[in-house]
């Protein structure tokens, strides 16, 4: 290529990143070529620091700057109910919703054949390992509404059941806000096969 | 939010970008979680070399790592010609083209009026001062084809007709490959304007 070496190996850097073509990373590396030089040495501490300052949190397998995590070493939270999910983001998005005061545990993952990951690549032994130590009385299954996160929530829910543990799994129906008329059939039937009476 | 604040100092970060909201921040950054840590450092290393080892050329105004750069160092180019272009990545798009052999200038903007750019945020003095001193005779208006490109060509044009240089204006027209039907028209009308006899 005919750019000099440095913003060529910026290009190539951003490029590697998912979604971001050679066009893309071109844009960026200009951008930053005209960043406050701060400004871009605060980027490259944080791209260094994530590497370098987070961990798996040893009890609930989140990512996390501290042993347990936060969510894990609150005492006010209610240990008696694990909610499980498959990403970290997932995590953030239950916990955005303000209403949930149980504890969580992250997959890292989902079973998948098709990508050759089965239940010893995600966080399953951690799972088992608490359900076994702790007071849990329920675990609440809040895996993707997808191939892999229904396969998943279905394998964990058959491991776990000789455990004497309520399993539940979150409801699938129309999102708040939609519409009849462009739901899919298959959203459809589940929203009617979960129906609730009304009182 | 929830997000420990190593992961969350580095989706700012991202999302400081142009063209990269919250969303796509979040999933870069989780990328990079799972990024080998080599990887990794070369990003951060290649981001800060771009503020630290990238100048420019002191001739035609490129970004470069050697000064002057690798063009206008070329004894085997034509100094006789100068291409004005934009941005250094429209130099690439030349140079990719691999018929040019003069040499260029780099405006690094162009003339914007609405977004308070005028001649003196340009490279126009620099521009100026090589038509005075090297042996120039032609210039090649290489600006975008839209509004600011054309604002600046005009104004270069006058600017610099007194020197007694050819200037000259790359060719607006249909692009090749393309379709008169799906052609706009203020393209087609250029194109009939600069439509040229056939021998």
């Amino acid at each position: 290529m005919f750019y000099p070496e440095p913003i060529a190996k910026l290009i190539d850097s951003f490029s590697r990143l998912p979604g971001i073509g050679p066009k893309t990373a071109a844009r960026l590396a200009f951008y930053v070529l005209r960043m406050k030089e701060e400004d871009v040495i605060d980027f490259a501490k944080a791209l260094v620091s994530v590497k370098r300052n987070l961990t798996y949190c040893s009890v609930c397998c989140n990512i996390t700057d501290t042993d347990p995590c936060r969510i894990c070493g609150d005492k006010s939270r209610d240990a008696s109910v694990i909610c499980v999910v498959q990403e970290p983001k997932d995590l953030v998005a239950m916990e955005r919703m303000k209403e949930y005061n149980g504890h969580y545990h992250v997959l890292n993952g989902a079973i998948s054949p098709m990508d050759g990951i089965g239940p010893d690549d995600i966080r399953v032994a951690e799972l088992l390992r608490r359900l076994g130590d702790e007071q849990v009385q329920e675990m609440i299954l809040a895996t993707n509404p997808n191939i892999e996160g229904e396969a998943t929530a279905m394998y964990l829910s058959r491991l776990v059941k000789p455990f004497g543990i309520k399993v539940t799994r979150i409801a699938h129906g129309l999102p708040v806000g939609g519409d009849l008329e462009y739901a899919d059939e298959v959203t459809l039937s589940k929203a009617m096969e979960g129906r609730r009476e009304l009182y």
